[in-house]
């Protein structure tokens, strides 16, 4: 069988095999192996590590599959481990649902799927329970993924975007807009190539650094709608305003040069593997000397800060500020 | 705005409008309403009522979206909420990934997501996070669902296929192949539109019933595959063989017309609201009794046994004993 049939998809003896052959080998671990229709964990492994379990779920229908840095199936364990670990839990177990567009290449799910097994295995994380759905030719786009995750939360850890307060800094972990840039030069043939590479990356070793830090407050990777969209979301949640220092933005020159091209912003572009981290003023140097310890942080930078006056502002190049409104959409669709 | 736009899958405004007016007012819950990247669930809710957790996942691509008995959003409740409580588990907390086609009428979605709250809220499950997605037109068939869902098995309860022996006896808790024959008199016109109706419910309270009767080993909900697809996991899973017997399958009069008009088998037609159930065989009769105490098992049978002889087997109405393969695909697609 080298494309996936609707067979697949149909609780027969084909969907078996497809389970048998291709999930319960790449994904292989002992909650999976046990196949009942329900993972099985046990609850002392999650309490033994903290006291409030981390729940998140994100859909993935990126356009195209495969890119620089990555591919839909890195991008289904990355993106939900951070929603998961920017809660500061280390994330576990995961979930994994397909939707399968008919006649797909059998060698792209398998290559998919290779993908998510080895991300899954780097980080610690087991798919612990999946679902296979297939859809007529036409019906779906190739190939969609949802994977939900979970961990714990330690109990001496509660950041959250409502305990931003007036004076708060806020950092990135790194350079922006790189995944979204990475998509956009693909799917335009702008031509980039060798220099753009989506960040795609699991958060949680840098996220784990930061645990002992004093003063951090709140944790965000910033992905769809990208930084700018973080930044609105701290300010709704917190009752505050934030403001920005354009001069302090990390941007690659790739992504930089592809945003000047287009007219676009890197503050909007979605990113795979930054975070927006918001800290106690007294805190900020010492977080972006930790930050800037890890191989994932070097490139941390102060972007900002939590001011009284609502609303969201940059301060430009020249010393203008102005406001900083969310866009209605963001400039691609289909980025993760 | 009264169809999706791609923008409303963006990250931008148009998202956050969506989420708030919509999400975060169907499905109403302090965990949604925290408004961070992940539900935060306090573990030593879960440890109260079991010690492991059960955790299960399903993607729903049903056509039609909407059919006598339900529609895509009960449906992705009841199926994953049932997945979790044949553990033994009371399903208490879902994710929810939307995946839109662009153009979808907004109406359809509202009535979905009312669906999904209203059949939650009934069955006492929060639905804590989630995501949306919108893909261009064309390149998903109106609209998919995936839930994530989860609970905790009480310490006393240790259902599982691999506890089956030989000796036991199979139950299924009512009449077979309702929802798939719901589904296919819709999509292919047969006009039995009055006497077909999908049974698709949360089957927790039946569920719930079995925790105190002795000798129940084995539970599990018959949906894609049907009755035959489960009981060729429980041989599997046992290393026994199963015998069923025709004469005991309780099939409604329609379904049975329906089946014997297109010269189909009950036994491989989806369900939404049924069990098997595999029990010690000097339990049966008060295990029966029990389910049909209860109304969604008023119908309850004794459909076979588990016996040592490997291989799936039923016995026909003139007696005559043949294999019952597992077909290679269900015959119809979209079911789920």
């Amino acid at each position: 069988m080298n494309r996936v049939e609707m067979a697949h998809g149909s609780g027969g003896q084909a969907m078996q095999q497809l389970i048998n052959q291709l999930f319960m080998d790449a994904f292989n671990n002992p909650w999976l192996a046990e196949q009942e229709d329900q993972a099985r964990i046990s609850l002392s492994t999650l309490t033994a590590q903290g006291d409030r379990l981390a729940f998140s779920t994100d859909s993935y229908v990126i356009d195209p599959l495969f890119f620089p840095g990555g591919d839909i199936g890195k991008l289904a364990v990355c993106g939900t481990a951070n929603d998961v670990a920017v809660s500061g839990a280390i994330p576990r177990f995961l979930s994994c649902g397909f939707i399968l567009e008919e006649g797909l290449p059998m060698d792209t799910l398998k290559a998919v799927v290779a993908s998510m097994a080895s991300t899954a295995q780097e980080a610690g994380i087991a798919i612990v329970t999946g679902d296979t759905k297939v859809v007529q030719r036409g019906a779906a786009d190739k190939l969609f993924i949802n994977t939900a995750g979970m961990g714990a939360i330690p109990a001496d850890i509660h950041w959250g975007a409502g305990q931003l307060t007036p004076g708060d800094v806020l950092l990135v972990s790194g350079t922006l807009g790189c995944h979204g840039a990475t998509i956009l030069n693909l799917r335009e043939g702008l031509g980039l190539d060798g220099e753009l590479r989506s960040d795609c990356a699991v958060l949680t070793p840098l996220i784990q650094t930061l645990r002992s830090c004093q003063g951090v407050k709140a944790l965000r990777d910033a992905t769809r709608g990208g930084v700018n969209a973080v930044v609105h979301e701290f300010a709704a949640s917190s009752g505050c305003g934030i403001e920005l220092t354009e001069r302090g933005l990390p941007v690659k020159p790739a992504v930089r040069g592809l945003c000047e091209l287009l007219g676009l912003d890197p503050l909007n572009f979605a990113n795979e593997g930054k975070l927006v981290i918001g800290v106690e003023r007294q805190a900020a140097e010492a977080v972006l000397t930790q930050l800037r310890a890890h191989p994932s942080g070097k490139e941390a930078a102060i972007i900002g800060e939590v001011v009284e006056r609502k609303g969201v502002r940059l301060t430009g190049l020249y010393g203008v500020k102005r406001t900083l409104d969310l866009p209605h959409a963001e400039p691609l669709p289909r980025i993760c």
